[in-house]
């Protein structure tokens, strides 16, 4: 199966990269054929892509999920075109394994970032649904930064990504209980080196803009 | 074609429902049979969700933000089933014209959010990029709702989403200088009073235990 492997989800739907294999190649292997062959190099692409969300839990939380987006968006750049199709629904292939798939994969980053966030599976529904959508918009962001012709560049897109993770998380803290405990325990581990420290410092000026919107003796 | 409306998006392809009308009955009005009768009713529920997010240009922003999403998350309760099959891409009849519809709602929505930031068709990439990785996490939050017995209540899970605009609004105020200067000038549009002040007095405590972050002269 190795050599089936490469392509991965490098094509929109594995099927033209297929053209170039016999019939009887494909079915040796794969004997429901070209969607199964599909649904073969999506599988592997999604292990690999659910090991880019693997990260051990040391060190300043925001550091670990820069480090994490950091692979995430090398996977996208390396698999832009199956990427866009498969995330799009405009694969030709899509079937709802395809989408099991994918929804598979959500499911582990959301794991995963819960885990960093000090949760893990114990996560209550809005701090789990704040994941869960921030997900969503990090995936939304890949796709628009593949549709221009990924702009800006990775690491700047990243550190904005790492950023409204961290105002969300304040933001769900401001009404969560459960999202609010784990602020107050994930803001010790932060440094003002860090990327918590340089977003609360570029705040400071909007926030000033802001001191209408605090009673006078708050 | 009135007759065929009421059903709308609200069925998982509405062919179940248009099982119960005689096929001369469905072809008389839809020649292409019921996929063109599935897009029609697709068509007719994406400008309804469109007008939706129409809203007066006057009072403070995040007051006409909290309306469109009264009205789209009521929108959201009222075709639950056929708004979560179609965003899921579990519709069977989901073609590349279903999904241009779906992506036509979700610029339609951009638009309309950037209008009230006082953007436009003029904004610039990042501030663009911000209002459609939030609309997708709305799309997000709407579908987990769905999933969780529409828990929390809408009202609740509005200010939310609000919340979450406000604070992408200031995360990306502190790098992009375009939504730096679009925040200064929606800033004094509110008050103490309004969903602004209220967010920013609940973020006054979670800010507090940041002060690390800080520079100690800052």
């Amino acid at each position: 199966m190795e050599e089936l492997r490469p392509a991965g989800l490098n094509r929109p739907g594995t099927t033209e990269w297929a053209q170039g294999l016999s019939r009887p190649l494909v079915y040796r292997y794969f004997p429901g054929g070209r969607q199964q062959l599909y649904e073969a190099a999506l599988r592997s692409a999604a292990e690999q892509l659910i090991l880019c969300f693997g990260e051990p839990p040391a060190g300043p939380p925001t550091e670990r999920v820069t480090r994490v987006l950091d692979r995430y968006l090398a996977f996208v750049d390396e698999h832009d075109t199956g990427f866009s199709a498969l995330l799009r629904g405009g694969c030709v292939v899509e079937t709802s394994r395809t989408s099991a798939i994918v929804d598979e994969v959500r499911r582990a980053a959301a794991e995963q970032i819960l885990l960093h966030l000090g949760s893990g599976a114990a996560a209550g529904p809005r701090l789990r649904m704040m994941v869960r959508t921030w997900i969503a918009a990090v995936e939304a962001a890949s796709l628009i930064w593949l549709d221009e012709g990924k702009q800006p560049a990775a690491a700047e897109l990243r550190d904005w990504l790492v950023d409204q993770l961290m105002v969300l998380l304040a933001a769900t803290a401001a009404t969560d209980p459960e999202t609010a405990s784990a602020v107050a325990a994930l803001l010790p581990l932060e440094s003002a080196g860090g990327p918590a420290g340089r977003l609360a410092q570029r705040l400071v000026p909007v926030l000033g803009e802001a001191a209408h919107l605090l009673p006078e003796d708050g």
